[in-house]
């Protein structure tokens, strides 16, 4: 990593230092392990509240455990999930969900990240023939692998769908509080149509934690022992707790999640119009998919920490530029710039 | 928790503050995810020096993930792990070993928590026999669940009939710190018997951070993608390292088993001799089991935080009383003088 | 294998010429694959009655699927599973319940094979702490592993103690119907206690096939999903139920285990009071536990073929001989005539 | 079903009679259990024979059975499989490789149910990415589950692509014998590309037998193990082998085969020039898939037994015809007289 701001990833930025100082405030004499302590205590009722969940809430390392463990709290031991192909559950963790859980996803392919009632009945077919994968439960990611956002009626009817098929719905909220940023909306709006969802605070300024948030009643029962098996259960729970307080004080969450957005939002419009550049999907979060020479793509990277997300065959590819919490707008600006001075030279 | 001190378990004990200072240092600038940085490169390299590993260092969050990430480096598909008893594995675990790795685990009766090749070579019958569990590892806990050290000629004996019976070695090392303090020997030698072994962070001072340790040749090369469906991968795996870089630090590891180990002296040798209490194994690490009227004991804990062991069916309770590397000798003798003035309070 | 009967298991038989017969009436024209046909409807049916079962009945291929379908209708996610040391999903399956259902066993001593209310308390420690495997179900084995029966009163107390706690019960029937012989009682009273059951037709005259019978309402439902699953869907399922169909027909079933039973005690008759021979276990089924001097063993297994069960350690060794439906009373004599010339050659 | 021949499935067929015969013959005496009789000992020698196969051929009860244990056999603990989107371990085995294997497939869209290396090479993105599933296997079905075959070239290529790549091949051979008919090549020939493949006896004339056949040497070692946890060790496996011992009698497997073929090739040429009716798919082994107006699907149902495919959405459905080797010319005819009238009522 050169001394750039990296726009690799959101989880390539350190912690915020109001989470590093709760750390170290929760660092304070001895503290029951395994939860039994105040701040697990304060954190996971806080977000209970913020939720507005009738169950419990969990906390756990990473995303992909909060997945895991989500998925776990609404599957029957046979049922498969229904999921866009980008899914991080279905791309980014390495059969997971297969080994750990030994359900088969169900992908559908989806441009834009998105699920639609329309593309989850697709899979739908074979209900109650033993010899087809039995659908249990529909993952949707808000905010999607493409920076993309569902909106809070899109949201509903997928819920309404989920519901009156039979099917749980669990929400990926890795990336939530940009979703909630970006749709200026209350958590327990975004959460209301989801049966467990989890709430990422990783990308979004924690050192690493991550909650499962138990929405309907009677799904909690099984979790903490699902969670210990899952090797999920902290022992000392305390500073996974004291890192969504602090992320919970004063909704630090949401002031970090809104600016990642604005950044995102500040480089799109700073390389749309460049020639050679073209922006490929809604920037709806911390996350700027373009699509570049592929040439150019190898310049900015000689400068640039970024991924190409796909090769288009064509001579081009599609990279995605990601911000986070502590991108400054200096640094998206000299990120432009050097865009702007790859693809247009003159 | 009262403001005493806990004799719960040595992780009822934040963090070291030389651990906490260097995961502030490590917060600077942006850095790849998942291991990428140069933190992770630093730790990962030092704990092979340290160890003498001819394998690879895979960070994890926990213990009990150590355990199943060491494990199945270990085992074939089908194979199945024979185990101390109070193995952590058998008893701690809620069944991850069966559920995650779906292998069987082969417990046998050990009263002071050690392996012996006696007692493995009891669940060697059946081999070949396709109906009967086939043992494919050894999984033996340094220092063990009951405070006690395996010697290195006692685990050489071990890995000697390992190697010649066919069986891989696995070294539970969540208190590993502790018995290389206890056996005044280097981690290398301690780690020379072991195909694969975890090396503990979370009961030696840091937030949570544990170490699998190959160190065989050509069992490494699977691990990445293990971790990674156990939901073992740290995206900001940086903070994880600077941990491990802090203890590793002038032997700060060594220093904080060898203070805990001596606190557990302290108040063994504190108790002992006391009218209605017996301490009941050798205390060679950081943990002092003692027998006592149940009446003394619900009495203690009225004041003081420690667990019941085992209820012994004659009124009388063995308890396990644990130290930490913050323990005080002022905390220890506070804690004798209560013991005294409880079962002896003339 | 000699001309000579085997005394090795009662799976060594082949099938009763009945059971061939219906095969044989069974491969009439097409059928729909997969359960869809009249044979299977009317076995399932008459299993169904027979048993009282308020579920559905199930047909797989063997034993050990048996127990694992019927098993995994019973048991949260994270469940485990109690039942004696000896019982076949503890000793004989490879470590099948862990590694296809994820399950751990929670196996208790049992020198004659089998639990009581008591035993299995014993593992009832830990209910509710996230650390302890949470055991869901208990699984009793009849008749068991050692040729024993549970009474009527003994499964009852059993039920009752199963629903006191929490846990539900399943019957491994193998062997359920020397139990119903020995017992002298219908099916339908032996399972009244069970949640879920098997009923073997492989040990006694069927070439091949076990039913998993469902008692209880609401249990049945995942069944086909996870016979599926485990891969015991037979397509021509006709040929599984037309031997079901001939067992059931005048009851040959129990014709068939009462003549095992009655060849069983014949033949520990034979041998009680025969110098150094020591019938081990109570004979309630088609086994004889017998203790011999290891010599004499040695010197029967070159002209008959038996299993020894256990070194002891003293120069004996006890043997498991097991007679079957089509073991004949000059069978038995000529065997017990060729014991009693070993051990007592005057 | 009615007294009509099915046109559903070659499971549908029952048992050829000369594997009833065998069975009965199989019927003598006692023999010992799990394979160690002499039926087996032939039935699997002849198979090793046949096939060239360097490993051992171990017998299963089912084709689902048959691919898990296969592909357990080539696939390291976290590896995942490269399938077909139509193969039968994707669509038709209810999630089985994802629960009891803890495999994830990466199914490829393939029209005519055939991989090609370009195919292949799809899914090999992300290669020692951990995040990413890593294959391990190939699978291919021979012939497929839309009735085509694969060329011998066909397959020696995926062979070579697949060992230039580091990936193992797996050949489901449900119906295996088919394609060796269609292509009239020895088994051993088809069988030379394929690390571990699959051999039907199921869909060809027997009751419920089939073979997994380890062409490589040292892929043998653990399938027993394997294949006892997978609960598919018959106890009384003289009657399966048996029905191998039939069906390699005097080539009967080959005899099965053609006839079925030539009895899917008669109905294909009977209908091709109907009006209305379209055969979508080459006719290479013993199912016809053709496009019918949903109406004349509906008409025809009401007689005859066969499967729908797929609606297509405009009106008309794609339909499978399935033959047997149990099927007859005049049974074609009549069906094929029954289609023209539904059809081209004139």
């Amino acid at each position: 990593m050169t001394d750039t701001k990296s726009f690799g990833s959101d989880n390539h930025a350190g912690a915020h230092e109001a989470v590093l100082r709760a750390v170290i405030e929760a660092n304070k004499g001895d503290a029951v392990a395994y939860g039994g302590d105040g701040w697990t205590r304060r954190a996971t009722a806080e977000l209970r509240r913020v939720f507005g969940a009738a169950g419990e809430v969990f906390l756990v390392f990473n995303g992909s455990a909060a997945n895991i463990l989500g998925l776990s709290l609404l599957l029957r031991r046979h049922e498969a999930v229904i999921c866009a192909e980008p899914a991080h559950i279905n791309t980014d963790e390495c059969g997971s969900a297969e080994r750990i859980l030994g359900t088969k996803l169900l992908p559908v392919p989806a441009p834009d990240g998105k699920l639609t009632p329309d593309l989850i009945a697709e899979r739908l077919g074979g209900h109650g023939d033993e010899h087809r994968a039995q659908p249990g439960a529909v993952a949707v990611t808000q905010a999607t692998e493409l920076g993309t956002c569902y909106t809070l009626e899109e949201l509903r009817k997928i819920g309404e769908f989920c519901r009156a098929n039979g099917l749980r719905l669990y929400v990926d909220g890795a990336r939530l509080a940009n979703a909630a940023a970006y749709l200026d909306c209350p958590l327990a709006e975004l959460a209301a149509c989801a049966d467990v969802l989890s709430f990422g605070g990783t990308k979004n300024g924690a050192l690493g934690a991550e909650a499962v948030v138990v929405m309907r009643e009677g799904l909690s029962a099984d979790a903490p022992y699902l969670r210990k098996q899952q090797m999920q259960l902290a022992s000392k729970m305390r500073f996974l707790a004291a890192q969504f307080l602090a992320l919970l004080d004063d909704d630090l969450w949401l002031r970090n999640a809104r600016h990642a957005n604005e950044m995102a939002r500040r480089l799109a419009d700073g390389v749309r119009g460049l020639p050679g550049v073209e922006v490929c999907l809604p920037v709806e979060s911390d996350a700027v998919f373009a699509r570049l020479d592929r040439r150019h793509v190898e310049a900015l990277q000689r400068d640039w920490f970024f991924h190409t997300w796909e090769e288009l065959g064509d001579g081009t590819a599609m990279v995605r530029w990601m911000t986070a919490f502590n991108t400054t707008g200096k640094d998206v600006d000299r990120f432009v710039a050097a865009i702007r001075s790859t693809v247009d030279p003159r």
